[in-house]
């Protein structure tokens, strides 16, 4: 059978979504409780996305083929009372065959969290990445406006060399501010290494009046290499969305 | 000068408020942080309350009597840099003379907070008590106002010997269920030890159906000592708001 499975985590204490040896990672987590389940030690399961060392998840989808007697809500049971109580299965439903994570995700909703102000957000803290200066929000929102569309991100990478295309769609880039929290939520067909989290860092530089719009522009049209912002912690952001056609 | 605190803090990793010798506490953090500012090895602060270990506050207010040259801004900020991130002042203000948050503490405000479901609350983790059961919310809601009002509550406390009166007054008793989160909220004229947790475990019991509410205000109301429910776990707890007069 092919299952798929709708994950929330909260990223803090592992090294990422992807399975690394000798690390705690989500996927391995969720492994190991399937392979306890299913007495197969090759079981995979594959993500939608592969998270960042200390990025949260509320909507990761993943899917994995494996058989077992079980029905899909005491699937969903089992693997709960194994997981650690960072990880949580919200769903998991038998899937069509060919539905794939990863291959079959059309785009990703990502949200990055800023709590404005000088006070500490106590029960947040883990969530959020304090600001303490000023920030432009108009500005943000004029350069975000810019961002947005179909783009060469190669600047806005993690990653020094890329073999691949880093060509990539966003299809909003939505700043609000809410209270004290500053919200960046970002929808597009997908996103390099550490993407997210340079737009969020370029913008809030751009909020400080650091950067301006016209030097956010040169990094997105510069076939040179060039640095685009700063990369944002990444104890903000969270992976919201998985679409699928 | 007389200052008057307003603190927020996770007593997740805490014994508890009050300054103990070997022990984390939020009372012993913050006077640690005092005296380095003054130099004074024996200056103590007075909370309104002590709360368990594992219980959180929104809203405890403390006074302290010291002499500093900082503003109350500054005072402010130079607490909230030397305190651990999971404790925060959120107001430092000069107090009459005559204020003390503990003997001018005309009542207190609680929140007890239950998550109702089989998933796991990921992010809420360690501010919630899951229920996996079904409760009957009118049930305690109408055990709940038999408790109101101004009761002997030496069967609702931890302590099993009381040298002290034991009557104290509710002035309301709240139950509210938003979404899948269920919020007891109580305000009174002071608590013993333990007894929020144990009213909410308490009215848990009537909402499961083990316990009727004649049991209840058979404890309530008998001389003898005997037991009510019981003690809910800590880290539901959060003292939300103190009054004075």
């Amino acid at each position: 059978m092919n299952y798929r499975f709708l994950i929330e985590y909260d990223g803090t204490r592992y090294a990422g979504w992807q399975r690394l040896p000798g690390k705690d990672t989500i996927q391995g987590k969720i492994e190991s409780v399937l392979r306890k389940l299913t007495g197969d030690e090759t079981l995979e399961i594959d993500g939608a996305g592969r998270t960042d060392a200390g990025v949260h998840a509320k909507g990761m989808v993943a899917s994995a083929n494996f058989e077992t007697t079980l029905s899909e809500t005491e699937l969903c049971d089992y693997m709960n009372r194994y997981l650690p109580e960072d990880i949580c299965i919200k769903d998991a439903k038998i899937a069509a065959d060919r539905f794939h994570a990863r291959y079959r995700a059309k785009g990703k909703t990502y949200r990055y969290t800023c709590y404005i102000g000088t006070k500490k957000p106590v029960f947040d803290r883990k969530y959020v990445t304090v600001i303490e200066k000023a920030v432009d929000i108009e500005a943000m929102k004029a350069c975000a406006a810019h961002l947005t569309g179909t783009h060469d991100f190669r600047n806005f990478c993690g990653l020094s060399k890329m073999k691949k295309s880093s060509v990539r769609t966003i299809y909003s880039l939505q700043i609000e501010k809410q209270g004290s929290y500053l919200y960046f939520t970002v929808n597009g067909d997908g996103f390099l290494q550490n993407m997210v989290r340079i737009l969020v860092g370029t913008l809030l530089e751009v909020g400080y009046g650091n950067l301006t719009n016209e030097q956010v522009l040169l990094a997105l049209h510069s076939t040179e290499r060039m640095k685009a912002g700063p990369t944002a912690p990444a104890k903000g952001l969270c992976l919201m969305e998985i679409d699928y056609a």
